[in-house]
């Protein structure tokens, strides 16, 4: 094959440069967007890409011959599909690889933000675990109600983790789905006030931005938790963290961020939380199935054959 | 009644000082064991104790009319039943009423060691959270080997937890159990190879203190982690730190230690460790039904009645 025609593929952000020699691997070419200068932008059809981070127009408009967004993520909220579609570009992501992964990070948050682990950890390096001193006695999860918002196959496998636990289950999502053995709560509203804990495990689009408002925080209360492991952008954070801060929410686990990093200032003095550096769906049996996924749908892209894994239609 | 016939209970610990106000309100009088000089120390029929921590023959006899002892925790290796016994001193304790409680804050220190939760917190407060610098990849829980050993109340409420995570599970303790849906291993070694995460979930007595010894430690290796919430006895601690300091096992995750609370500085720079302060049993939901069968177990020795839940023959 000529240097002309070899596949090439631009890498959109150095979280992924892992993917270099998997690509190498295959005979084809990355092109990495975080080290200028870029020789080749011409040649790149393909861009691998984190769906959560932003593509912008112009960006993309710079690869004349790009033909295929593979992300690397279940989610897509950072690809503009709607453009994509218009510019003949087509956009594939991880159709539930890490469904599992992320359940566990969200169970894994909701203990350890409800039974404290993270605060005794602190506490004990800290040398302040004494005779006199021990943490605050907590209620059980056992027997407390977790709403989950959003009942896609993260939230559903959580779901079925809780159980395990004794806790109790309810959802909303604005399609009801007879199938679920889980009662589906009339509005996010009265599921939240239902609520011990509210699992936010909802895709992300321009239409749910701030669905967990103010209204939602405080409806949860005083005594309740949010957990949220789906997107920042559901989320109000501002009015979250103004409401922790004041306790008219008790606490909260966050494994996603307004803006990714957050800015660790940001958190400093916010009481009773949990920061995760979005790391729910990030596991090693994660990584290899979407690695071995994007890889099928860029061969297919390549040989002119279906994608394996397209997003669905808007 | 005269204040010579007031029943009178002395409270052993400071961590037990909420039990004040509960005797007073049965209308019987309280001695704190922390704040001398104790008048009436012949007037104490009964101790409530944490089973954990030692009670001294020497510091017994200085109660002449001493007939109960009432742990409020399920262990109660703290006590000498054979002396107590010899001594017509009755030993009752919580029967499995917390349970749930541990298997959930086990399950939580399980997630929070394997998929890095507290690691994580850790970073993004420090603001080492980066474009370029992410948590290092783990494995899922789903599809590993959790061995418990012991499968009592707590690691059969445990073992439930963790099969709808897809972990499979595996045990060991020296009786066997028909009825137990789990293989039981054939030794405790022979779990430990086969596990990738190891948690101990046993009753301690003497026969058992550093049943995790540094052969077992080391046979759970460097992928696989160690969790223990039953008792700091069982396991050999210092085998623990030095295995993990070298890599001989991969990460540990502790409720209970040899001496509680431990001293920080012995865990200084130990590393893949998430540590709390005994506090796996310790919910309000647990105490609230402790206190009441604690009281039960009084009232049912000051009224000459046979006793709720008497520790077992040994």
């Amino acid at each position: 094959m000529s240097e002309a025609n070899t596949p090439t593929v631009l890498l959109s952000h150095p979280m992924l440069s892992f993917m270099e020699p998997v690509l190498a691997a295959e005979g084809w070419r990355a092109v990495k967007a975080w080290e200028p200068p870029q020789a080749g932008r011409e040649a790149v059809r393909a861009i691998v890409h984190p769906g959560e981070v932003r593509l912008t127009p112009p960006f993309l408009e710079s690869f004349p011959r790009l033909g295929l967004i593979a992300c690397m993520s279940v989610g897509y909220d950072g690809v503009d599909v709607a453009w994509c579609r218009a510019h003949g570009v087509e956009v594939t992501h991880a159709s539930s690889l890490n469904a599992d992964d992320a359940a566990e990070h969200a169970l894994g948050l909701v203990i350890a933000g409800w039974r404290e682990i993270v605060v005794g950890d602190r506490m004990v390096r800290a040398g302040e675990w004494t005779e006199r001193r021990r943490l605050p006695i907590r209620p059980s999860l056992k027997g407390r109600r977790l709403g989950i918002v959003g009942l896609g196959a993260i939230g559903q496998a959580a779901a079925v983790r809780a159980e395990a636990f004794g806790l109790e289950i309810g959802w909303w999502e604005p399609w009801p789905k007879p199938e679920a053995p889980w009662a589906r709560h009339a509005s996010l509203l009265d599921l939240a006030r239902w609520s011990d804990i509210l699992l936010v495990a909802a895709r992300a689009d321009e239409a749910n931005r701030g669905l967990i408002s103010r209204e939602v925080i405080e409806a949860v209360g005083p005594q309740g938790m949010i957990v949220n492991i789906a997107r920042g952008a559901l989320l109000d954070e501002d009015a979250l963290i103004a409401a922790l801060r004041d306790g008219r929410v008790g606490r909260a686990a966050l494994d996603v961020f307004q803006r990714e990093p957050t800015p660790s200032e940001r958190w400093a003095g916010v009481p009773n939380t949990v920061l995760t550096p979005h790391a729910a769906g990030v596991t090693a049996d994660a990584t290899a199935r979407m690695v071995e996924q994007t890889m099928e749908n860029l061969r297919c892209f390549f040989a002119g054959r279906p994608l394996v894994s397209p997003v669905p239609p808007a």
